[in-house]
């Protein structure tokens, strides 16, 4: 199985902390040692990083780490390898292009015999994941060949997300720059942070960080990740059938699907 | 204007000379320092690296010169911005998805008037360069909505670079990892590498380099850019309405159109 972090913030927000917690478990403190990658939007243009090797032990991850990327939706990813070798082209997170915008997924679990039909998306490389986003794509490009909103979306998310997890697990994260979306088949955690701010402490490293010294009062920054990132704060575990639509670190519609 | 670099190779070659050379240019020897981008492909999958400032000061440039990443088909890219401001979206190269493969695009010119209806694919920022890619791209979907050769393909590929080159300056390089293609509208220039290998010594910055030792007698590496990137070897230089089409270092097709 693999780990997902996601972030959505009203104003870009450097995920430098989770970032550090998560590529802990990315062969040291976890077993996801079989590639790592993470997205970043900036304004429409989206930054991507990715290395098939151990995050732990990934020279663009230390970049990634050492340089100050800010960001208002992010989407990372550590693997273990299931379906597909270690390769670059079976790295998350997946891009596309849809409606002039970069969508962008990550996924944890695994799908079986999932063989969708070719649609307007085809994978590049072999994961069932990357197959499950392109159906997904495919799937909502035929319904709205022009841009709607998350809102609007959401019905056809969610039916393909519940279509996905009669194949097995599929907690999943996906954004297109707007607006950042999760579903949770089996895992996944999240905070909100917001004013008063308070410390936190890393979990899988010994860092712990003030957020109100790096912060403004009207910052609203949420993470969401497949485990807790932090042992001093209060996460929300997600329930099996849960998801939730993010924009600007704000919960703007949330629910269950059976 | 900008400048192109491009790479084909037999085997897997890392491109830190040629890199280096082209990064002084973004700033230092050269006016470029709107961004810059390097897509490395790596088997099917592509590692794409962008920074929208000058690439000399760019820390990702920087981890670039000093990671060493082989690959048998590169496409790089310096800004100096014309249309669309200085952004991550603006920034060469381009990425889509065609028949399961990345392709990716860098383009050194401009074009008026550019306006191409929606197709299927469609511009994430402002520039002419990713609008006549995504034309490009959907033309080649319309002809062949299946894998063909890059052989095949050429006529395609040949009157959409000439109708472009009618509306301005326009020399691009073009790849699906496959095979790397060239168009010269006004200025590229190319050297091909092979045994018996010797020195090259960088125009633009104090660096020197024996390929005979960094190489096997078999290694072919055709390295194309705007300008000639050494001073001690003979570069070719193509003319106006000149093509190419690469495959593991070697030119399989060449032509000129009027």
């Amino acid at each position: 199985m693999c780990e997902l972090l996601g972030m959505s913030a009203n104003v870009p927000t450097d995920i430098h902390f989770s970032f550090t917690g998560l590529m802990q478990r990315g062969g040291r403190t976890g077993p996801h040692k079989d590639g790592w990658g993470i997205a970043f939007y900036e304004g429409r243009g989206l930054r991507l990083f990715q290395d098939p090797v151990a995050s732990c032990e990934s020279e663009v991850a230390k970049m990634v780490q050492h340089y100050l990327i800010k960001s208002q939706v992010v989407i990372g990813h550590i693997r273990h390898a299931n379906v597909g070798k270690v390769a670059l082209v079976n790295t998350h997170p997946f891009v596309r292009e849809l409606w002039g915008q970069h969508w962008c997924f990550a996924h944890n679990g695994q799908l079986s015999e999932f063989n969708p039909g070719p649609g307007f998306y085809r994978p590049v490389g072999d994961t069932d994941s990357e197959a499950a986003f392109c159906d997904l794509l495919s799937r909502i490009r035929t319904h709205f060949p022009d841009r709607v909103t998350g809102e609007t979306l959401l019905p056809h998310l969610l039916d393909a997300c519940a279509s996905y997890r009669t194949r097995g697990v599929f907690n999943c994260l996906l954004s297109n720059g707007e607006w950042l979306f999760s579903f949770c088949s089996t895992k996944l955690a999240q905070i909100t942070r917001r004013a008063p701010f308070g410390p936190a402490q890393l979990k899988d490293a010994e860092l712990t960080v003030d957020f109100k010294a790096e912060t403004t009062p009207d910052d609203v920054v949420t993470v969401l990740a497949t485990e807790p990132l932090t042992d001093n704060e209060q996460w929300h575990t997600h329930q099996p059938g849960e998801w939730t639509l993010w924009r600007h670190g704000e919960c703007v519609a949330r629910g269950q699907v059976e």
